[in-house]
């Protein structure tokens, strides 16, 4: 049911996706669905959550400390986006944020959160929050770039440019001079 | 009707305007719309075009050469964008590239020719493309990060504190070294 729900919001979108065309891919009653996660909005929470596993997609980034840590970031986050493609839940989430009310909520949350929350714990400092929050502009423009607008050739450059072309930026953001 | 059409757009996206709403806001009837535009698509372009005048936004920013160009470019792009608020046409240009495919086209043509046009005149070089994406993927990462989604404190810094953190991003993908 997860997996057609993460199909569905994909393609159709949030406002396209219906739990009635999620029943039918996934071979079960429409009841069903509705008894597990209640509504469209229960579903794409649920669909979104199991495979943003943050703590096991960021293993070991912040363990070596904030050196290197910008191209660390940015190298995990970039091979599994480019695996996941179109289907990746960040790459849903960023897309879904802008047609939906909800969904904004969900990735100002799991920007401010997840990676302000991480990074605190390496940062810390007063502009601890501004610099969590500029990584975030820099990773969400590219999920933008790359996977959703896919303005070339930054959509189809290999890992390796991307990451020399971008990680100084999050490095800056995470330990330089911003002001 | 276009200013009736650009509160619809920005108040329920692309999807969730109609062309008899716009009409019924506009004081006319929904075949005067028609007749001029076609469809939503077509008045969606409309809705867009005038005011996102490129020469007219970017008067002077380029003129003065390649240094400091980062910060001439984001500032002026920020003081637009904070007067508009959500009515800017950028703005709603970013919100409806994610749910609608006309839109995605139109944003990345937006980046492509107008960002890279601009920017071949002064940059140049075989990395020239590459460099235009990189700003792209900045910018379009800034309009979501702080009207969009609304992360704070991005949101609510004041214009130079984004300068100052994020200038240096946009010059050096401009004209530093990127790989």
């Amino acid at each position: 049911m997860l997996a057609a729900a993460r199909r569905a919001f994909t393609d159709r979108g949030y406002i396209g996706a219906s739990v009635r065309q999620v029943a039918t891919d996934a071979g079960v009653d429409p009841g069903m669905i509705r008894h597990w996660f209640g509504d469209k909005a229960g579903l794409f929470r649920a669909a979104m959550e199991p495979t943003v596993d943050p703590d096991e997609l960021l293993a070991g980034v912040f363990d070596a400390g904030p050196d290197g840590l910008g191209e660390r970031l940015l190298r995990r986050l970039l091979v599994v986006w480019d695996a996941a493609g179109a289907h990746s839940p960040m790459i849903i989430l960023v897309r879904s944020a802008v047609s939906h009310e909800e969904s904004t909520l969900l990735l100002r949350t799991f920007v401010s959160e997840q990676i302000l929350g991480r990074l605190s714990g390496v940062l810390g400092g007063p502009d601890g929050a501004l610099r969590a929050s500029l990584v975030g502009s820099q990773m969400i423009g590219l999920v933008m770039a790359r996977y959703v607008v896919r303005v070339e050739p930054l959509a189809s450059a290999p890992v390796d440019a991307v990451v020399a072309a971008v990680a100084p930026t999050i490095q800056r953001y995470l330990t330089g001079e911003i002001g």
